[in-house]
């Protein structure tokens, strides 16, 4: 598809059928996320691909913004203590949510390619992801928690 | 070009020549920008778009991040108390970074497709954009601040 058409096509979707979404799909979106640049080479990004039904479900409790029946959900997660060991408090407060969203959009864009809606969820209930601010404010801990609670309800890692 | 010739080839470069890049190919950068998704679909980013060679050299003063001499600079702002009237305290120190970035790496990408060298710099002098953190950590002037900075060194905006 060219890279136009992607740009101009792709829109945010809520409302899914019930195809599943291949493997080799799936690692085909990883790999255009993790063409994007990140600060400092950092790459501190990690990514979890959940497929199962019901672990979908699981997530989509402690995710209110998350709506429809997605065949996928892809958690684009951030380790907040290797962000600040590469770059330090910028690293860990703006660089990492930064990386995250540009490899996201890479993502986004890859996904449209292969014929898929996507929509990205920012939502999660925060008592689920045991910090009381979000993203990182003081507690590093977040992303890592919600690594803990996506792995806790994935059927498979990608990272 | 195809998606994934852009996705693939974009690197981040550093050294630059001095052909000056059009208007029309600077709107389009922003135009493919502005394609990215925002939360609440707020759209709360404004970008400032610097080709004056003098004016480039100030901007260097305050960018010890930005190397070599491009023969544009475009400063990707967020309106942060737009960006907070819009989505709260997760829409001014989460969604506003996030979304920018997005639409930076859309913007990269397109520039990529244009022959266009890019490289994404985030470390901007603290003290000439006027706080003692960035991005926004209780403070929501740092994008105005910037934007102020940006549009007393910029010959033109296309905003």
């Amino acid at each position: 598809m060219e890279l136009w058409e992607a740009i101009n096509g792709r829109r945010s979707v809520r409302a899914f059928n019930d195809r599943p979404v291949e493997r080799n799909v799936l690692e085909r979106l990883l790999e255009a996320a993790i063409w994007a640049p990140s600060g400092g080479n950092a790459q501190t990004w990690q990514f979890v691909v959940v497929t199962e039904p019901g672990r979908i479900r699981s997530i989509k409790t402690v995710s209110p913004g998350l709506l429809g029946d997605p065949a996928a959900v892809i958690a684009v997660c951030q380790d907040l203590t290797k962000a600040r060991a590469k770059g330090g408090s910028l690293g860990e407060t703006f660089l990492a949510p930064v990386d995250a969203a540009m490899a996201t959009e890479n993502l986004l864009l890859a996904a449209y390619a292969e014929g898929l809606g996507t929509c990205v969820i920012a939502s999660f209930h925060r008592g689920a992801v045991g910090t009381s601010s979000w993203p990182a404010r003081g507690d590093r801990a977040d992303a890592a928690h919600l690594r803990r609670l996506a792995s806790r309800v994935s059927s498979r890692s990608l990272t």
